[in-house]
């Protein structure tokens, strides 16, 4: 039997992660975030800061450079090595029990592996400048710039590996506003719904 | 005081109608969809038929030709005068109590006149295909071109008067796939939050 996995994507500053984080620990089970990255690192032999960054965003500058850049028909990127790794990684979380995990295209990878809930967490852009600035402090960048930046390269990442678009309503079951809803509430209602599957 | 209005876009045969009767029969208050229609009509002085097809779709053709063809700067269309009288209703009908309506832009038209929750229903192809058929009958054209021609009517005509881009996970506070989550589940989700609200 496949087990029950919940997979949230998320905008960068919405909050997302807390709401994995909440919902994980109402269901007792475990959510992987930071382990994750640090499984990818040893399943991949590159440092962790690499994979927390080539294994969600597209590389700075255009797609052709930074998705295939150095790379020819035979060789892959150190990018498509890392998704390697992160696939492998997840199957094996998913395989090993009921989970949460954010981000890293879990939903795709575990389309057919896994009794999945696809999740997309979402805020409106004020509150989601408000909260990268309370929880990574400041930049030489606007707020809203980061953000931009950040969900670009997400959304070209996404495409990239699943060849589905980034945060779109039909990839999802549910998909929630945290600056509507609240981040709380958001976790109680994915719990609930992991319950009533 | 703002009264709470739940306000349902949905795809063409995702069950979003069905959503909102249930999720207002759990929370006793009204759900207006085909009343609605009626008052509009009654407002405007068109016949239902003409209310129902051009209060929610742009009219078959091309945007220009559909949405603006025979208007000069100082006219209006049809489209337009029933938009008008569609815009008073559901303002008076959110104005009265609290209430479920069903499509219309009652999101976005709703948007400052009360504590709304702008909600999202969609489904997969292949289950929106299989319901339309059982709840419509079969037609001249195949299922999934019915599914396409409503969808993009819909989605041209929600740009034209909102302009905003419809079934776009940014203009909804929730989204739900009944065809992962089920009818019931989607309007007790619904309902919960609006009494959590």
């Amino acid at each position: 039997m496949k087990n029950k996995v919940i997979a949230i994507s998320r905008e960068f500053g919405s909050g997302g992660r807390t709401v994995g984080k909440l919902a994980a620990e109402k269901l007792g089970i475990p959510c992987y975030d930071q382990d994750l990255i640090q499984k990818i690192a040893e399943e991949s032999g590159f440092c962790k800061e690499i994979v927390e960054e080539k294994g969600e965003y597209a590389t700075h500058g255009n797609w052709f450079s930074g998705a295939w850049g150095g790379r020819d028909y035979y060789s892959h990127t150190i990018q498509d090595n890392i998704w390697f790794a992160q696939r492998k990684v997840i199957l094996e979380l998913a395989q090993k029990g009921p989970c949460v995990i954010v981000g890293r295209c879990a939903d795709y990878i575990l389309q057919d592996a896994a009794d999945c809930i696809r999740v997309f967490i979402h805020a409106d852009p004020k509150a989601r400048a408000e909260r990268i600035v309370s929880q990574y402090g400041e930049s030489e960048l606007a707020p809203e710039r980061r953000l931009r930046d950040k969900d670009k390269r997400r959304a070209a990442y996404y495409q990239l590996y699943t060849d589905k678009k980034w945060g779109d309503v039909k990839n999802y079951d549910i998909a929630l506003s945290t600056s509507s809803i609240g981040i709380e509430k958001c976790a109680e209602i994915i719990a609930d719904l992991y319950n009533s599957k």
